[in-house]
């Protein structure tokens, strides 16, 4: 009996997606750059995040943004109107952000005279989960407006993320986001993340954020 | 010169989905039942609007809902707590519902005793705008925490439904969303989407988007 031979298509795809993520991340290595992978549903605060990290860091470290949407530069524009090298991509539909799309982003960017880059990804708590985009840390945004019942339903994402920020912290007042609850399901699908309270808003733990991604980026550079 | 057979995966697979998702219309119509498909970002209160609408319209029509997500029962729990029939689909990571999904869903439900059913799709502003499930309605909610920009972000959304409901309007005095600018946008891409502002939380714009969907549901019946 002939065997059948089963293609796999997904897995292929999947892949070949980690092989290019593997050549993304030997060259960023190569150029002292971190990369990080920022992850939410749409409206949870990604651009506001990256908006006051930069703020924070911009005086320690050289930074741009690797933009992620389905169609807009809305967020490229709020970017650059800080001084700040963004790079677009339009994935004309598609609802996540793979290997093959970073690849060309970060030609267009001057590495050699980077420290960190972030990618904002598509608005999306499903796919991006998915796909390796060549980033060294992968970070999730959780708004308290979302529901405290998120890891429940989307467990891949809390699973993969190295850290998770609890953005909209001053809309804790006017709900009944339970944040235990939160945590200890977060912890069953991850017990290693790094958990950060924030609020865009009014700055509250933005800090403490900003402070541990530098120590990564500083600790990767003296790793070369 | 022989001509290139070019096989579009994705066209098929969408264009067996419509198929599928006619004959599920074919099949409501026929038992006389009306389905709206529900779809919103994670967190934006797709479980809360079906639990008001229920609310509201539990003496008028029999109802039964379809709750789509990746994993848990949570959702499904609040809809048969009071005491409406549910029934969960678990994707298993899909981030998205199709008609091959709702096929299945329906046949657990007792069409005959029923007048309205709810499709809870996933929490996901890109996918579930490119799958036809069968419904006779699609509406999307978008709260008022996400922002003001995302029409421009996810067009597609915007431009397949029938409704957009703006939930979470409670949280407008703390928030610098731009409503008229929304709603330029929104008619830009969809001139006769009917637009509810609504919250959950107080109740506002419930009994206008209420009886908007029950004069849908009884039109439809007298066509028949």
């Amino acid at each position: 009996m002939n065997e059948i031979k089963l293609i796999d298509i997904r897995k292929n795809i999947l892949s070949d997606n980690e092989d290019q993520a593997d050549a993304i991340r030997i060259d960023l290595a190569e150029k002292e750059v971190f990369m990080v992978n920022l992850m939410a549903s749409p409206g949870a605060g990604k651009t506001s995040v990256i908006l006051q990290t930069i703020n924070k860091l911009r005086n320690l470290l050289r930074i741009a943004v690797i933009e992620g949407d389905i169609e807009s530069l809305v967020d490229s524009e709020k970017i650059t109107a800080q001084g700040i090298p963004a790079v677009q991509i339009q994935t004309g539909g598609a609802c996540h952000l793979d290997a093959a799309m970073i690849t060309p982003a970060l030609q267009e960017l001057n590495l050699n005279e980077l420290d960190l880059v972030f990618i904002e990804n598509i608005g999306n708590l499903v796919c991006p989960a998915e796909f390796d985009t060549g980033s060294n840390l992968k970070v999730m945004i959780l708004s308290i407006p979302e529901g405290d019942d998120k890891a429940l339903k989307y467990p891949l994402m809390f699973s993969v993320c190295d850290a998770l920020m609890i953005n909209k912290t001053d809309y804790l007042d006017r709900s009944d986001f339970n944040m235990e609850l939160l945590y200890k399901q977060v912890h069953r699908l991850n017990p290693e993340i790094m958990i950060f309270e924030v609020s865009c808003q009014t700055g509250s733990g933005i800090e403490a954020w900003s402070n541990w991604l530098l120590t990564l980026v500083q600790e990767k550079k003296h790793d070369k």
